[in-house]
């Protein structure tokens, strides 16, 4: 494979032609495979059956005796709040256990923001005007989603290995106080798997909002999912906050949708006292109480937060092989051309891929007439816009490992087509 | 006992003088009694174990062979659709399963509502000045809460017997684009235990609103807890709007959280195709999915209405003594003295008890003198103000049958002497 950056025309266009011999070959195999989602495998959610497994007779009482079959205990059984205190470095007073995913919280957070307010505020959100929100990229379609879904302007913010450009945040929201907050993935970002250094996290909480009412939307959906021998390091951004008292300006999530179960899982808010008494009364006249019961089965089935970690090393010896199948198909299929780089995570559930710019459509386009469904691209962008259109999300999950080689292969062919087309049209 | 209506004024103050120092006697024995919340007993709870016993390896695969411990089907497993549609009687495409309760439900309709709108509205609640619900009343506290936190204005409807003032509810809605939706508990109402008649439904489904964005919140909380021989008959609203072509204008809510666990229940709401469809690309935004387990526990559980319906006769067959044993209390302790009213439901969880004007909060707060807590006085009308101050709601599901009748005596006298206070004050 020659580098494709220093090909003349002559040798583009017969590398073109032969790749779409081999593309119309792959086509006649009727593919029909799916890297679109981060989606547990079957195999990887069978390690979580010991948690149905329970006697359920076990599950009913917690230790001060309270039923979980019955109302009440709207912020969660204290052994759950304790359970992921630990696990996430907080107190439980600072944890509410709420529903199954913790995309729901986070909508639950923002909706009740823009309707109700948040603690501190001088009013709700939605009696502000207009609304921003910054948006690191490439990042979480489904973040994007919820602010394009409530009208709230989103402004890219670019990210490096280290996290966002935490100087053009601090200006942002330094200076401009219709920019309520910013989505984050701190640890094992989705897509780019990147984490946030010691110095990222310092400057978020050293921010000095200029709204009264601004929230860090702290995603930490990945804390647990490294995946190789060295796990990256996060620091506690609570931590970090205590020595600015700005412990206010966060709400962190995490759920166990891809610890346990995706389909039934528990979610988890850690935020400070102010905002878990604040949200608690917001709560309380929505429900009565979350599911108590599947708390309890997190709960006997974990123990304690090495339980959950050592659970997490299961799941590593899963996933890990998928990703160094997905890295190996890439290098042997695109290393040598030039024409794209990709993240190399130590955790979390995504690759980022960046080819050159104008091939990122073209080739989730070609990758769906050969039946190997990708992200959309642009999905990583708000408003699905990627402005260089270069960006695709790889999700090596859910595939077999036969079924990822074979899609890898086929997007590194779709890659190299739309490769050589954005070359060739430079040509002509 | 005396009829205290036609008591003479020594007669009155010779009998307080008497019920006082049973009041004292009452006090010294400490009692610590609950009769505020319509909270099912363990007993009825241990019903459902059964459900939690399934074998978990029984409960993966739907019929089309998705796995519900992974992400997806937002709309919930055709399976549990088909159950409640079944049971409620519309069809799987008009029924959506999320969450652990239908209050929760309730709120997220409201919420989405003022946010984004509902369907065939022209804008969002919220971007449309002052907003109104209709309330009959006496109703349930959790509803009008609802409201109150969002500044919708409530406005008391009267109900009888047979619903609420009808007329009333067309002058209101007919006329004025201000008012969103009206409360609605149709079956076994909380706390009256009234079932609308035909004519009530049928008056609803002819209703022609003045707002194009109007929505009934059936309630049919208790549409499944009949507990003796004749159960009470609620014509299904959908078939009545069907004359009318009205059937966009309700949301139906059941959940069973009073079937199976109050802690982990599943929740119902059944509507229009439109409804539907309009409200799953909100909920798409929201989540990717509930939790698709419990939906499964429940269908394998229950298996089919019938499964549902014998299931009920149980929970009925533990219901009913209580209901009984409190109104051989109340009639012994108050039929006589002419100074109370109370329904005698056929299900539901709920007596309504109406006093002399002036005397419920005085009794609430006698009868927490003593260690017996009652739902707040005021709780069952909007803003908890109770216009007459008269209306006590008697949840007798949660005490044990001794601890029912120790309750209901306190009640009773407690009430005699509220209302012979109030007697006396009239004569001074």
């Amino acid at each position: 494979m020659k580098n494709y950056l220093v090909m003349t025309k002559k040798e583009m266009t017969a590398e073109l032609k032969s790749l779409m011999e081999e593309y119309e070959l792959e086509k006649a195999k009727g593919h029909k495979l799916d890297m679109s989602r981060g989606r547990p495998d079957p195999t990887q959610l069978n390690l979580s059956m010991g948690m149905l497994e329970q006697n359920p007779y076990d599950l009913i009482y917690t230790r001060k005796g309270t039923d979980v079959r019955n109302y009440g205990q709207l912020e969660g059984i204290d052994e759950a709040r304790e359970l992921f205190a630990d696990f996430l470095g907080v107190k439980a007073e600072n944890v509410f256990i709420g529903g199954q995913s913790s995309l729901f919280l986070m909508y639950d957070c923002l909706i009740k923001a823009l309707v109700l307010g948040v603690y501190g505020g001088s009013k709700p959100w939605g009696q502000q005007g207009p609304l921003k929100f910054l948006c690191p990229v490439p990042g979480y379609d489904r973040h994007f989603r919820m602010c394009q879904e409530f009208g709230i302007e989103m402004i890219n913010i670019p990210t490096s290995p280290t996290g966002p450009d935490m100087e053009l945040v601090k200006q942002y929201v330094e200076s401009d106080p219709s920019i309520k907050g910013i989505w984050c993935v701190p640890k094992y970002s989705n897509p780019g798997g990147i984490t946030y250094s010691p110095e990222t996290v310092e400057a978020f909480a050293a921010l000095k909002p200029a709204a009264d009412d601004f929230r860090i939307f702290w995603d930490n959906a990945y804390m647990a999912h490294g995946f190789r021998q060295n796990d990256d390091y996060l620091v506690n951004i609570f931590d970090a906050c205590k020595k600015y008292g700005s412990e206010d300006m966060v709400y962190e999530f995490m759920s166990t949708s891809k610890v346990t179960f995706s389909g039934a899982g528990i979610a988890v808010l850690a935020a400070s006292k102010n905002n878990i008494d604040f949200l608690l009364k917001q709560i309380g006249v929505q429900t009565l109480g979350y599911d108590k019961l599947n708390q309890m089965r997190h709960v006997r089935f974990f123990q304690n937060a090495d339980g959950i970690r050592a659970h997490m090393k299961k799941q590593a010896d899963y996933l890990r092989p998928k990703f160094d199948c997905t890295l190996a198909a890439l290098d042997s299929g695109l290393d040598a051309t030039g024409i794209g780089r990709w993240t190399r995570p130590n955790g979390g559930y995504f690759i980022s891929f960046d080819g050159l710019p104008g091939t990122a459509k073209r080739c989730v386009q070609l990758c769906a007439e050969v039946g190997v469904k990708l992200t959309d691209a642009g999905a990583t962008f708000p408003y699905g816009i990627d402005p260089e259109d270069k960006n695709i999300r790889i999700a090596p999950s859910f595939p077999s490992t036969p079924e990822l080689y074979s899609s890898i292969k086929i997007f590194c062919l779709c890659q190299r087509i739309a490769a050589l087309e954005v070359l060739l049209s430079r040509e002509a």
